[in-house]
């Protein structure tokens, strides 16, 4: 598969880990501990996958000091085996290629700015006003707005929608699908119908953020929506105006965050979590799947709503139970009151 | 920013509100209260920000009659502060600009029919049978399938696709992503694989309706999916086929509508809810975030379901209580039982 | 509206269907029961609409044998009225001519094979390596990436996105706006910072699967992302790295999956409901809509979670009280102690 090779002494003295074995050994590749073949290194970071280790064909293993003892084959020890085999795998990564410049099919405006070190795949569209920085790589079909800037080293990987307004940092990544600077949902009701606020701000993103699939995140009504650096957002995640993410913080796919809420740094929103608008999230908050945050959280640590899945004929019952649930407990007290009186 | 400059009692005039001050002052934006300077206009409407008021820099600030005593800066009084704000606001807004024609990478069957006022942009695919009629603007990458129409003034912001048999009104604006006219999910079980049925309606979308982006909206099995004018769309939402929307009813961020629902109209749909198929919601009904509506509902008002949000900790106690709350009720309703035998 | 036209006894003899009334009786479309003419064939499947056949101007209805007695109109009989009907209405439907060969706006690489029968739209873009087979249609802007290969008689409607390493079974339809192999949501936490797992794995995609609007599949970690064949997820599901999902499964409208989930055949889960990473689900297991599954299931059957939607003022007592739910049952106990004392 790949054609990069490299020995795991090498390996061990690049990113400081400790080789336990036969230094000398070429790996080509990486795989799990389940399907890696003897030129292929893998990694035990779980400790419920430890068993897999001792049939494991990997030709090297990256894991903590205190599984080498069990280990078959030859050792990489890492205080944190997980991070090392991030970087480790990102060595055997083979990105399709993208040559410099503009492809033939792309459209830019005369007042558009594109370094000559960037790649403009087919179909692009660089309208009026826009800047894309060096070496920033726009896959098929990325279209990049007014007054929009890409900045160096990102890469918009394809069908890409920045629409007006939007600055990226540097190494930003942004899947295809994904719609950044798209109007707020602003409307006033006037009597018997909608209007339409005109949303006049634009979305700032970060250094080293990256951008989901067919996620949405929209421009701000005044002030801009903001994304700090290292930010995260995996597929079909709705952001909306005026929103701001703190640096480093996660939110896994299909998430929602409403108007002008404010999350901290180094926070985690579980898959299809809500945070109404205007809310504040501290730093370091945690939200389990699922759950809807309707009210500001001040304090780190865990959070979440929501009902356990049970059979659906249980499940009838105890629902139907909770249409009443402030009655039982007003019965609860009455009896208390009844059994202390006697 | 703006080249539109405009005085205060110009805006008076224009939109009949009250100015208390110097009318010869002008503006050439607008801004929030704490954001505004001396050129720009802001509002107050909420009364939770009327403590920013004291200290903004606004050159003047619409509001209503009862705060125009503690202004410190001039004041334009409307009954209602957030649609005036609202309709000037739109004054300072600066679309990009869109050229009337076809655009040359754009490709137009033969059959099709475009209005010589209409804008279609760079990639654009107008295929066979369809329409767009006076002063549409179609921005980059649309498709506008086969038997669609796109009413006069409708602004298709980019990378829309309507599919087949879409007619959009007048001044319908969709935004990136957004697929409209795509198949129902029409299936039936044939013993042990599923057949599909095919979709053999379309969608027809009011005049002033607004769709967010990546939102998608499935055409009728037999009969049209329908949204009547003014409904308001926010981004990521999902309306199945069949679907029937009433006018003026909005739907906030990845909200859901299952096949043959039937929605009144000046309903409000909070983020993520969910409607179930065939079920029908009268006239201003209102469904707050995250609630799964799972029977019609006959009378306006307000509806929600969902547990609120608690530290981890203590939701988990709760949650597993949850699972046996029949039994609990049970068990209750016996201790009443011997209570009252006593 | 349609060329195609069909006498109902030739219908009868292909279908497999008896017919009660005049064979003769031509027809040349579908409609419902309420709005079918007398040139089209309508269905009775569900006995909820039974009171609509007594008014029906359908010329023909596929009904069960049970209700031939009541037919007003010539009558069909299936034990399956619903996908005798399916496949009927199938006949009935035209899909826009897809002229063979390749739009003179697609972009091409060298080194990607397009069958001679293929249909490649308008603004298409095949990179690298891809493969294209027979009889394959791709609408306009598809975009097929590095080392993907699109099936024979695959349809991909418009706006398809195949990131890198996707393979396509025959006959698979997949909706635009979908992106399949997009890079897993793989992140490990570098003492302050995140750093990204290299997605390295493809996606399978069986035979006969439907991918709806706007849907999107990442590609593995390691090995791949699987659906099996017949397979059908509906718009805006999103389908994490490594899930796996057995043959004729069906998803319902933003359902969405973790990574490393295996489900079973023939599942359906439900619109918006959720199932958490690694868990695994049995054949046959369903799934209602906005549940969230937070354990594996063994056992075929129906499983749920969630609470019954209220009238917000009543839902809000209930809610409040859930917070203390465990304090109750604690209460709940210490009194039906006290009553055993007694």
């Amino acid at each position: 598969m790949s054609l990069f090779q490299i020995t795991v002494s090498e390996l061990a003295e690049r990113f400081g880990l400790v080789c336990h074995g036969d230094g000398s050994h070429v790996v080509d590749g990486v795989g799990t501990l389940a399907g890696a073949g003897p030129s292929q290194l893998s990694f035990l970071s779980n400790s419920k996958y430890a068993s897999q280790l001792a049939s494991t064909r990997a030709g090297v293993v990256v894991m903590r000091e205190e599984n080498v003892a069990e280990s078959p084959v030859l050792a990489l020890v890492a205080r944190d085996p997980y991070v090392a085999y991030a970087k480790i795998a990102a060595l055997f990564e083979r990105l399709p290629a993208s040559p410099q410049g503009i492809h033939p099919t792309a459209v830019v405006a005369p007042t558009a700015r594109v370094a000559p070190t960037a790649s403009i795949g087919p179909g692009c569209v660089i309208e009026d006003g826009a800047v894309v920085e060096d070496g920033a790589i726009l896959g098929p079909h990325c279209i990049v707005g007014p007054e929009c800037t890409v900045g160096a080293q990102c890469r918009l990987v394809a069908r890409v929608t920045l629409v007006i307004r939007v600055t990226l940092g540097q190494r930003v990544l942004v899947h295809p699908g994904a719609v950044i600077g798209s109007d707020g949902f602003g409307l006033a009701f006037d009597r018997d119908h909608w209007i339409k606020l005109p949303q006049l701000g634009g979305v700032r993103i970060g250094d080293d953020c990256e951008i989901g699939a067919n996620t949405t995140i929209d421009r701000g009504a005044l002030d801009d929506t903001v994304l700090e650096e290292d930010v995260r957002l995996d597929n079909q995640i709705q952001i909306a105006h005026n929103v701001y993410i703190g640096a480093h913080t996660a939110l896994a796919g299909c998430a929602a965050v409403a108007g002008s809420a404010k999350i901290g740094r180094y926070c985690m929103i579980g898959g299809n979590a809500g945070v109404l608008g205007h809310l504040e999230l501290a730093d370091r908050v945690t939200i389990t799947a699922k759950s809807l945050v309707t009210h500001s959280i001040r304090e780190p640590g865990e959070y979440s709503s929501g009902v356990p899945l049970q059979e659906n004929r249980l499940w009838r019952r105890n629902a139907a139970r909770f249409k009443h649930l402030d009655e039982y407990v007003r019965r609860l007290s009455a009896l208390e009151k009844d059994s202390n009186n006697e």
